[in-house]
């Protein structure tokens, strides 16, 4: 599985202690050898927590344990491991996670509800949960502020580079953090959360307040990016807000208007940490070789330009096209028209690069392709398609479809 | 594009004359050099004709031409050309179908809406007309009632083998023939009727009643198969019965139940060859190594059962983990559960090849992995998926997903 770093890699940015968290990573062995594959992260006491997970009908068991114990809005503790999904693994399933969260929990000195689990790797296994639990005390033992680098690599499974973001944010002038990691591939689509993201502030805010801007977030980050169409089973954001940083109170929930100026900032930074960590998945899809962005303007309303441009981030044809450094607008004009949405043949225009190819329903005669040919040989793609029907617009995220997404998938049991 | 002929392709079948029926094939040089790449098929003055097209919003000038001409439920020639799909070319489009259903129609004696032109190939391109007007009089000259191969081959793009299916069935004692040729590789999805697909029988039915036959049989054999997700802008299918054999008259569409009766060996037969020729194409779906039927059981209802059969069949992770020869029924769950479909996963089970591998949500302990092994090395898989709800059940086609798909649409213009 060692499969070449990603061109669209970033370096991971520089992520000073936050307050209030401590992280740590160690070695179980539960599927891979010789790296780190569970990942501790303590948060102080008093944490708040919002999550939002994979819309896939049949998720994995540390989803349903996550779900339940997002009903306290407290945490804890975070317990992550990579190689094994607990997924589709019945009693033995549910069991490891209580298991883990249990002992984690006696470490913490606080209640198993406030611990949360994740597992990302192989489906249908059962998870080797003696071999986690035996390493708990070790992760506690190690925890640092100062480790975020190792935890981001210790939830790694296909990614070829650790993903991380951070951003600052003022509420009521006084300055907070959020920093965040990520995990992501393959199995990456719509609906859905990524595979594993975990976001930390040292603001203290509450925990409704953290999850409708966590959703909305996510709603216009990772929920706009696509990889392989394939809904993953474990995905899993998790907010966690420390309450460490000495701003001034949020209003309480009545106050909503008041509430949401204070946090206007904090909300823009942590869109822009989503962001950030999705286009860092997409850039670490599968095989990868190159980004893509689609930008849909003119369709009927935002709903709709959203499913158009989700149709042509899944097309394996417009992905394979792309690969081929090949602007064949055609394609896309074949995936507006598949995905069902209201579309006038006659009326669409489709430029790549910044250059408009075809418009009014049939290509630009002597339209530049100089620039073109030269966009499409680099490492980020733009498209833009405009429906020329209202003024709904929607931007989606995805990457090509190369050899290397078939090398990976078809052995990546063996 | 000298692509090896798929490991699933089928000889042509014994194809002999059916009456009413001509068929001839040339060279126009529209894009290919070296090959036949326009076909006639002229049919007995009277013959009733149906048509199914493409779900595509954005479709091509011919899809337009057909619908139209299809009102009359009358046909008298079929005009089809490869390379070029006459898609997105606006005005020129629809110019190309009219100057060519003209020039046709002078030679057939016949009004302009008895012709039907069909094209399939590159997107975008305005299709060069003239060329293929020039050679409507030798087409005609060389017309013949045993040419179907001519006409099979001479319709195929990025096809390795010709396609064509035929069945017998008897109406009112008198035995019939049903004779169809197909084409499609790539761009082959649901809501769609294939590529191009012109099937004929020598019966005498009524225009309304062989639409009604062929929605059905489109519904439950090119609707069920899928190759890359993406639905075509050139899908057609059109039903041409030349009236020549001498059975009983159909009855009247008033007398239903008689009709239905009369007709239903013939439905069978016409649904046997639409399935036929529709395995034919996901046999030859690009870069196709292996056929993969999934069937579904115990869905809520036959909808439901379908649209979660099409959700695994169009998972790119189940379709690359086939092309590993990898039984990975964790990815058949996951894409279950995308579907967005009702589905409990303790209630699933999934089977490969005959054997049951996992049950209730979890893996079937020490279930015997040597025949399901040997199953996923052979050409045919199959995958039975029991959703533990109701009574609804589907089956899907669709093929693996391999390098031969990348080599194939990163280099289909170059």
């Amino acid at each position: 599985m060692a499969n070449a770093v990603s061109p669209l890699a970033v370096p991971l940015p520089p992520l000073p202690p936050l307050a209030g968290v401590r992280l740590s990573a160690a070695a179980a062995g539960i599927r891979y050898q010789g790296r780190t594959d569970v990942v501790m992260i303590e948060v102080a006491k008093g944490s708040s927590v919002a999550g939002v997970f994979t819309a896939n009908k049949c998720p994995g068991a540390p989803i349903d344990w996550c779900r339940t114990a997002l009903k306290g809005g407290k945490a804890r503790m975070l317990v992550v491991n990579a190689g094994n999904a607990n997924v589709f693994t019945g009693k033995a399933g549910r069991d490891a996670c209580a298991a883990t969260a249990g002992a984690a929990a006696q470490l913490a000195d606080c209640p198993p509800k406030q611990v949360f689990v994740a597992s990302t790797g192989v489906i249908g296994e059962v998870l080797p949960h003696d071999k986690l639990i035996a390493v708990l005390p070790a992760l506690q033992a190690s925890l640092a502020a100062d480790n975020w680098e190792a935890a981001a690599r210790g939830i790694m499974t296909t990614d070829t580079f650790p993903k991380a973001a951070t951003r600052e944010a003022a509420i009521g002038g006084t300055t907070v953090r959020i920093a965040g990691i990520a995990k992501g591939s393959g199995m990456i689509a719509p609906d859905m959360a990524t595979m594993l993201c975990f976001v930390f502030t040292d603001a203290k805010i509450p925990a409704d307040a953290l999850q409708a801007m966590l959703k909305k977030g996510v709603d216009a980050s990772f929920n706009c990016t696509t990889v392989d169409s394939d809904t993953s089973t474990s995905d899993t954001v998790l907010l966690v807000a420390t309450g460490q940083a000495t701003h001034p109170r949020i209003p309480a929930a009545e106050t909503k208007a008041a509430r949401n100026r204070m946090l206007a900032g904090f909300a823009k930074a942590l869109n822009d940490v989503l962001l950030d960590l999705a286009l860092q998945v997409t850039g670490d899809g599968e095989g990868a070789q190159k980004r893509v962005r689609i930008d849909v303007t003119g369709a009927v309303n935002a709903r709709s330009a959203k499913k158009i441009a989700m149709a042509v981030a899944n097309s394996p044809l417009v992905k394979t096209a792309i690969a081929g450094e090949d602007a064949n607008w055609g394609r896309i004009v074949m995936a507006v028209g598949k995905s069902g949405e209201p579309a006038d043949r006659d009326k669409l225009s489709i430029g790549v690069g910044g250059v408009w190819m075809a418009r009014d329903g049939a290509v630009i005669p002597g339209y530049d392709e100089t620039p073109v040919v030269a966009h499409m040989r680099g490492k980020e793609v733009g498209i833009a398609i405009d429906i020329g029907l209202g003024k709904g617009s929607a931007t989606a995220w995805t990457c090509d479809l190369t050899h290397g997404y078939i090398d990976i998938n078809g052995s990546y049991r063996s």
